[in-house]
């Protein structure tokens, strides 16, 4: 099965997920809405395609709660992209000039918040105290995540060890979460559940890994944000810290000072891209990448197989396939 | 009953909400709690105090779960301050240099999102959907009223009326939500609960018209922010609607002049204040406020007189005596 035909399975409930995005996100105070519909358009809604695969899987098959909790994944999901543009001070996002630029960073924050609050009041209407509690331990995780980015900006000294656990708690977290919830709302097994949850923290893992190459070596336009923005906000990833750890005492120089700058202009990023290739940077980091993949999928050999097992399996070989 | 008798009654329950505040906020993720710590002095806790002697005087007597919600107040509360500062570009906050200045906006996001995570866990870990569906839709409320406010800057035309909504939100929402829900934790009678939300409704829109007026009166290091901060950030409230409203053509030249630029250095400062005295808003402000206590208070006579009715009686006496 290829991701097309998971979208084509998946087609009547994303459609309402989008229903659902665009209905929750309603207010009187018209900015609200304005900013939500402006950033809520390009997103590749994984985390909802995870809850909803996840759901099918274990059997549920009887309400609408997978839309929910899909709607509730997306808004946990996009609040904190538009936190993180606050941050990093984005200029591009999903395609688009980031929410930031044009209505502030106040505004940034306080739609964050909204849809945060929003996501909270869905769940106490869904009133299933675990998945809430498995969303918000996620977005616990999520923040130290971020914060722990934070705290290590331009440190080209960052283990392997650290950065995987760094994403692990980053982007691995709200997907091994939505993977969980989907489990949960079935009734489903505990050994199904954790099950799950391991599937999506390592696809998660994967996806950023995948994430992280794209600022090196995509297009220009492709990705729906800017190349090259991870060295200007001092974030270290794996392509660059397996070049640091593999270049030479001269080409380590020359990557210390453009870091250290933090200039990317294109002469500089060039360089910085031409070393990985030379060093393999780049096919290092997509071979832990499949390396994560295949692991997710070796989680799942306890399935039987089926229509919803053969999709989730190949939404993880789209993570990292995907060209954007 | 005073304020002072007030606290000795809760002082049990309030250090052990200190206790609970300084365990929740942990985090291996060092930076957290250091944030955390920083900012969770100062505060007067007036959440956490109304859900306290909501939930006693409703019955409320075999269990910690009032201490976990005031909690969870205190951290929505703390959230929203940390998000605001960026908005404000605040520079002092409970006595001291705001987080964002000395950290970083970035880190008062996301302290702040870790925070509102942290609520969630804690709520999801009570399992009780209906104060996590209050607390959520006072969360939104506030976020829409911080919206409105963002998007009203710099406007001497806004109404008191449009003011007072915002405010009901900004503020209000929390205190009602807080005061609602230590009636929930009791399972008092719904209409027990809908006179302890009315009480904290308005409660709430007097502590903040008087949280107003200071930013004009107060002497500078008193209130634990600065003074005249509001005109700055182009914050229109009921004092300067008040004035506004009332003043002679020449002074609203003067008035527009100084508001329009944001520039409140001591001259043009000194000048609205001795301008609010002219024309008596700042009495106008307080008289409004003094009458919500008032209503606030006569929602409450369905009560029994009894040791915690007298003591959130006095809160609401305390919220516009106070002089922070």
């Amino acid at each position: 099965m290829d991701f097309g035909e998971v979208l084509s399975i998946l087609k009547d409930d994303l459609n309402k997920v989008e229903a659902s995005i665009k209905e929750n996100f309603q207010s009187d105070v018209v900015l609200i809405p304005t900013i939500s519909n402006y950033l809520s358009n390009g997103g590749k809604r994984i985390r909802p395609i995870l809850i909803l695969i996840s759901s099918r899987l274990c059997g549920y098959n009887n309400g609408n709660k997978h839309i929910t909790y899909s709607c509730v994944a997306e808004f946990i999901h996009t609040a904190t992209l538009l936190h993180d543009d606050v941050l990093d001070e984005a200029e591009i996002r999903r395609g688009n000039p980031a929410a930031n630029l044009r209505w502030g960073n106040g505004a940034s924050v306080l739609v964050g918040d909204f849809l945060l609050s929003r996501s909270l009041t869905m769940m106490a209407e869904v009133k299933d105290p675990r998945a809430i509690f498995y969303f918000s331990e996620a977005s616990r995780k999520m923040v130290e995540g971020e914060v722990l980015e934070l705290t290590n900006p331009f440190n080209l000294n960052i283990t392997e060890e650290k950065y995987i656990d760094i994403i692990k708690r980053k982007t691995a977290a709200l997907m091994s979460a939505s993977c969980r919830v989907g489990a949960i709302l079935a009734k489903s097994l505990s050994t199904e559940e954790d099950t799950l949850s391991n599937f999506g923290a390592k696809v998660g893992t994967a996806f950023q890994l995948v994430d992280d190459v794209f600022d090196y070596i995509s297009e220009e336009g492709k990705i729906g944000k800017q190349v090259g923005k991870d060295i200007t906000n001092g974030k270290i990833t794996l392509p660059m810290i397996h070049l640091y750890n593999n270049a030479s005492q001269e080409d380590r120089k020359s990557i210390e000072e453009i870091v250290k700058t933090g200039n990317t202009q294109k002469e500089n990023f060039n360089k910085i891209v031409d070393l990985m290739k030379k060093y393999h940077s780049i096919d290092y980091t997509m071979d832990k990448a499949r390396g994560y993949i295949r692991e997710a999928k070796e989680e799942m050999t306890s399935f039987k197989d089926s229509l919803y097992l053969n999709a989730i399996l190949s939404v993880a070989d789209y993570i990292v396939e995907r060209d954007m």
